[in-house]
């Protein structure tokens, strides 16, 4: 396939290039958790797409701005990217063998806070773009970008925004923000996420804390009444006991627990990963457990807080308390469906005077595992990667997938430069340069295959 | 009486010294919590002791000095004071009018850091002795003074120290450190403090935190442990559910609710003063209220900690989680009942996971409210005060009385210079001057009184 080879001859020729162009992506701090050069960034990648010929523009929002790009091809197809220019934050700084925000070549990585998530995934699309456009002077497809500046901030404006544009991020598929490798190497086609219900619950006992010598005994503690209120929502059990939490649950078909059977055992590796003894509900390991890894509701305390904290002891009866609640939610649980329950429980367990905030949510997505698409993101990769992508019928996090599949009705399938070790939200973020080509010379495949595809 | 006349004349028309020598005092920062100041301000209270004819040691501890005094008297009988001339940290400092160890005068009032608590009541009772000595050259009784300097840390030294110095401080009876009156001006005899156990609850499920959507579905999470263990502990119904636990309690007799009885009523106060709307376990007021308070054991949670507590969301799953947690003990519950009995409970539970951290905590003790001693205190206030000094059998609060009670085996009474807007441990800690003076007056009256005895 002579074009393929004088793309994939490009790419070998022009790494250079593009990895000094992601040098000057990642080189300008773009934060969105603290407001920090999120125009200047957005901007910057407006002149990338604009070079390549695409017509741009930086959309305002609420928040950080939307960069919206496209550019015709040669099919009536057309294929839309969703990316992000916002990076975490890079604390804690002393954790770095190079400032993050100077990228630096080391042992076949470049290291950089945003390099692999996302920034090397925006350059690397580019690049292949380059070779595309190289090679046939054309696209092979119509191709849309959208890249958001919040997405480390839980999106919380790109709902509103893909609500309000329907027409124009119009598009026959999506191709996600990330994807990459496994720990072998091989590469994954991440088909769903679970959705999220992230909340706080507080309660506030008295105006002022108390001397714990004068009220223990006669007046209410807002940490007893939270500690009891939280145990009305989970037991030892793992159990939800949210009326009807589980109502709205569909379990794994026979495909998805086929496609789990496929996937390589994990346990040992959980285990000395994160130092933990053993896991929930009796689990061992096998398909089982990467079952309910994914396909099971969880009720996850992220955070609790009332009181003293400090070393030894304070006799102090704290007046507030409060608990971050994570609730994954598996189709076709939504965040509205969860509040909703939360509120009627803890009524019902006599917990009126716990206070609910919601702090952002989305219902769980899911692209068909065989789905056309997917299966020409899948087999255009093995050629690249020298094995087949293994499809997994979703993953445990959470991301703004629902929005493109149900609001946009994409098919969405995952094609990226990252691998385990790539530290995305932690010290020392990195791109290892050969899965870099790799990711571009997959996505080059999957853009010449898709407008080839009439 | 001649002689008592003499005395408040003395009293009176020297305040101003005496009020320039607690302004000395106060000027020596004495934070036990961050052991500043400390062997400078035993230094000063030994010079202070020493100028009036005591034999002062200062004596070393595994912590701060203790000084200890003694001074013969006409008497057999010795009357032993129990002070410290440790402070509480001043923070927060910007809440103070004046600077916290300048003292300052102002409306009748001095401030300063510890001028009340316990600063003030060293050197009233110095003020009584300069009276005693100038109107008859000598003592009534032989007096000793044991000074500390932890008390605001917990005391965590003194049981050790008076363990091993049982001679030298035998005596007959004991005034402790701290007294005065109530919001209505009524001089209080307190009889006694409950006991504490406290103790930090911590669990540790993984080595690292992990990403709340890998984990939540099948890796254990250290802050739901903790949870389940305290809900374990103490329910809604606020009885504490560790087998055993009160067994040893001794209900109020008959004298105790007659005693408490005779004390006003504090339910409307409690509510405005702390913003509550209502009491636990049904009770709106009167003497139940009252007893309840002091004579019912309590489980207090003071502080929670674990996982994410700033701001908004972070999806994290925590791998370590505590507690703070303070048990309030009465006759004749002791710590090491507590920690037992708390040990075999969350074992017997399913927590063995759930580390017990001991911080601290002695067994109740209470003078018997009809001591001759105590009626001597009481009835050489009411002349002072011009009101009846009313006795109180027991308060919710703890200190170091055991020891006192138990192995020197005194009769404790309580005679001071504080009242209810006195500030303790807050910002603008101050001294009624008028206070000071009956304080002294009283302390004069109970040394003539006690010398006089026989």
């Amino acid at each position: 396939m002579t074009e393929l080879t004088k793309i994939d001859e490009y790419l070998n020729t022009h790494l250079d290039e593009s990895i000094a162009e992601l040098s000057r992506l990642c080189a300008q701090p773009s934060i969105a958790a603290q407001n920090l050069g999120l125009k200047e960034c957005a901007n910057l990648v407006s002149e990338m797409l604009t070079s390549r010929g695409f017509e741009v523009q930086v959309m305002d929002t609420n928040g950080a701005p939307v960069v919206y790009a496209e550019r015709k091809g040669i099919s009536t197809k057309t294929l839309l990217f969703y990316n992000h220019y916002d990076v975490q934050p890079p604390e804690p700084l002393e954790l770095w063998e190079s400032p993050p925000f100077e990228p630096t070549l080391r042992d076949g990585k470049l290291y950089a806070r945003g390099v692999s998530d996302d920034k090397g995934h925006i350059t690397s699309r580019l690049f292949a773009i380059d070779a595309l456009l190289e090679v046939f002077g054309d696209l092979p497809c119509n191709v849309k970008f959208i890249i958001e500046g919040e997405e480390e901030t839980s999106s919380i404006h790109l709902h509103d925004f893909i609500k309000e544009n329907r027409k124009l991020l119009a598009a026959d598929a999506c191709i996600w923000e990330f994807g990459g490798v496994d720990h072998r190497d091989i590469p994954i086609q991440y088909l769903g996420m679970r959705g999220i219900c992230y909340v706080e619950l507080s309660v506030t006992t008295a105006e002022i804390d108390v001397h714990s010598g004068l009220g223990g005994s006669i007046f209410p503690n807002a940490a007893w009444r939270l500690v009891w209120a939280l145990n009305t929502i989970k037991g030892p059990n793992e159990r939800i006991s949210i009326p009807g939490h589980y109502d709205t649950v569909i379990a794994p078909s026979k495909r998805d627990r086929q496609l789990m059977e496929a996937m390589p055992e994990v346990s040992d590796e959980y285990k000395s990963r994160y130092g933990i003894d053993s896991f929930l509900k009796g689990l061992t390991g096998g398909v089982e457990l990467r079952l309910a890894e994914v396909f099971e509701p969880t009720c996850t305390i992220c955070g609790l807080t009332s009181g003293y904290q400090g070393e030894g002891s304070k006799t102090v009866l704290p007046a507030r308390a409060s608990a971050k609640l994570d609730f994954r939610l598996v189709p076709n649980q939504t965040p509205e469906l969860v509040l909703a329950g939360l509120r009627k429980h803890l009524d019902n367990e006599g917990f009126q005077d716990i206070e609910i905030k919601y702090l952002g949510g989305e219902p769980a997505a899911r692209t068909d595992p065989d789905d056309p698409f997917v299966d020409l993101v899948v087999s255009t990769a093995e050629p690249v990667y020298g094995q087949p992508m293994q499809k997994i019928p979703m993953t445990g996090g959470s991301g703004p997938n629902h929005v493109f599949i149900h609001t946009l009705n994409l098919p969405v399938a995952t094609a990226g430069v990252s691998y385990p070790g790539t530290q995305g939200h932690a010290p020392n973020e990195n791109l290892r340069l050969d899965l870099y080509l790799k990711g571009a010379r997959h996505i080059a495949r999957i853009l010449w295959a898709y407008g080839n595809q009439d």
